[in-house]
């Protein structure tokens, strides 16, 4: 298995023809605001003025942090393996989000610290039991990186072949918003103090002492070139075999409906691998952890939603997919001035 | 037909109990941020822990305007009765949005200036063939303005009827910006500079002179106190039905949720008859139209999306129904920590 980083940018030769075809709807010219945009763009995606989202899949990638021994979040380590069987009962936000407006949810486990013995629903795609603790040393070896960004790949190969044209992305692991941080200071220079935020919910003591932990772990390595040694000192399993499955999609001419601050970070991998993924993106909401402000600023993004939302799963995803559902609807069924006989504006 | 001004506030005696099973859903604390609080007054406006939002229906109040004489608009009159028409086919962006996002659209002749003849899917509800110029005159009399907020109230009521449980409020006007502007002025006592917009897409100039007539119609009268003769002398048939059907709906337990710059106008005019109105009303979108920021400042409102829409007609309301169901599935269908057998925080 081995990864492939080839990703041309978008061609915008239909770019006329799309803006052609929603100027001609009977509305005033650009009315729809970003659901004109993002017409556009999802158009420019699969090169068609009548876009389809077969299939939406929200793939929810699980795994574990070493650095969770050093207390960094509210929660226990074991709730990311509880939290996975309540993904796998169908009682998690994110089922219920993703059940009621229309997207197949799938669990895939990257390397959460348990043995779940035989759960035919879960997808196994475990590198390790969990990394290991990157405020002491590398959370992974560089193969074990390599592994998990080709293992994500070959699984949006996979949803390819069930017909899936937009992906979700989502995540659990406890202590991740650690890792993310961490990857945002080291590939995108933002200082830490700006890069973390709260998690899952730590009050002031715990927000200086996860503070101290991240500087602890930044200062154990200098400047690194290469994004994958970046990924394998810093990364989870979970960000990693994203990033590698966010890159498939993207090859195979998905959409990428991006969730929050760790999706994101695993977006910025991807996106230091091979640039023009930002094309293929969607950023769904802008979350309420301190660092996804930043994130997004590096990744240029322009979230839809903005609900105060700090739970990840894919939750912020699930709730942004309705408005790429309405904004192919617009693309393909609405009247045009023509066809409805409305008159255009008088001037 | 008369009026019922009645309108209590709503009990608050179920929030603890609505909020401990927010709470004890397996997420941390708030994590869903503004979907709990939506599930919270949703609960509280059906007064109950498993609130339903059955039958929901996006409604479209069209009426034309006498002030549409002086140019305000960069569309012709003419446009009103042709979108009806186009709405009555089902090829608006009301239309689309509402099909796919799953609320009946019904549309309703407030006062159009035109003959429909048969038209067996429009509600007849016509006050006049349209307002009179309010630049010169008022737009209507105290009775028109009575008869169209009693006709909405019966309206709301048929609604009801239906087993509906959540109204989308829509609307098409050519120049209505034109009167919510104005009301916004006179009942909010927003400078008119601030409360005037480009509508339906005016360039600088046409900016101009549109202020320009406003200050003119708005010099026309002193303070008014009353705030139906506020709606009289600068509304639009639209807007006082729409004004009329909120407070229905309300009064039937229902929730309302509130599109744009119009939509808003008529809330603003609702809340003046009864002020706990707005405890029932969703705030769909922070519309592009420059007067909505001050009028949802006027209503103390949060919307719960900006997407630089301006087109009114309902489509922000269908855009965010998604939200609404989606903050309600949350609250019906989670898993607690309790039943998923998922660690709490562990402080």
């Amino acid at each position: 298995m081995s990864l492939n980083l080839n990703l041309a940018a978008l061609p915008t030769s239909l770019d006329a023809a799309l803006r052609a075809k929603i100027d001609g709807k009977t509305k005033p010219l650009g009315a729809l605001g970003r659901l004109e945009t993002l017409a556009l763009q999802i158009g420019r995606i699969q090169q068609s003025l009548s876009p389809k989202l077969s299939e939406p899949h929200l793939v929810v990638y699980a795994g574990d942090h070493g650095i969770a021994e050093e207390g960094v979040s509210a929660f226990p380590q074991d709730v990311t393996w509880q939290m996975v069987l309540n993904f796998l009962a169908g009682g998690a936000a994110v089922n219920v989000l993703a059940r009621e407006l229309g997207m197949a949810v799938q669990v895939v486990d990257a390397g959460v610290k348990h043995d779940f013995g035989d759960q035919p629903t879960l997808l196994d795609a475990k590198i390790a039991p969990g990394t290991r603790n990157s405020a002491v040393e590398p959370a992974m070896d560089r193969a074990e990186a390599e592994l998990a960004l080709a293992r994500g790949q070959a699984h949006a190969e996979s949803l390819k072949a069930r017909g899936c044209r937009v992906v979700g992305f989502g995540e659990m692991g406890i202590a991740n918003t650690s890792a993310a941080s961490l990857l945002l200071h080291k590939l995108a220079g933002v200082p830490l103090a700006q890069a973390v935020g709260r998690g899952t919910g730590l009050d002031d003591d715990g927000l200086a002492r996860k503070l101290a932990v991240l500087e602890r772990a930044a200062a154990r390595t200098g400047e690194i070139a290469d994004p994958i040694d970046v990924l394998a000192e810093y990364g989870g399993f979970e960000i990693a075999m994203m990033a590698g499955a966010m890159l498939g999609a993207a090859q195979a001419g998905m959409v990428l409906l991006i969730d929050g601050f760790i999706a994101s970070s695993a977006l910025l991998v991807a996106a230091k691998l091979a640039p023009a993924i930002t094309e293929y993106a969607v950023f769904a909401h802008q979350s309420a952890e301190a660092g996804h402000q930043a994130m997004l600023a590096a990744l240029g993004a322009q979230p839809l939603l903005a609900l105060d939302l700090r739970l990840g799963e894919g939750s912020g995803a699930a709730l942004a997919f309705p408005l790429l559902r309405a904004s192919v609807a617009i693309l393909n069924d609405m009247a045009s001035f023509a066809s409805a006989g409305v008159s255009e504006r008088g001037e």
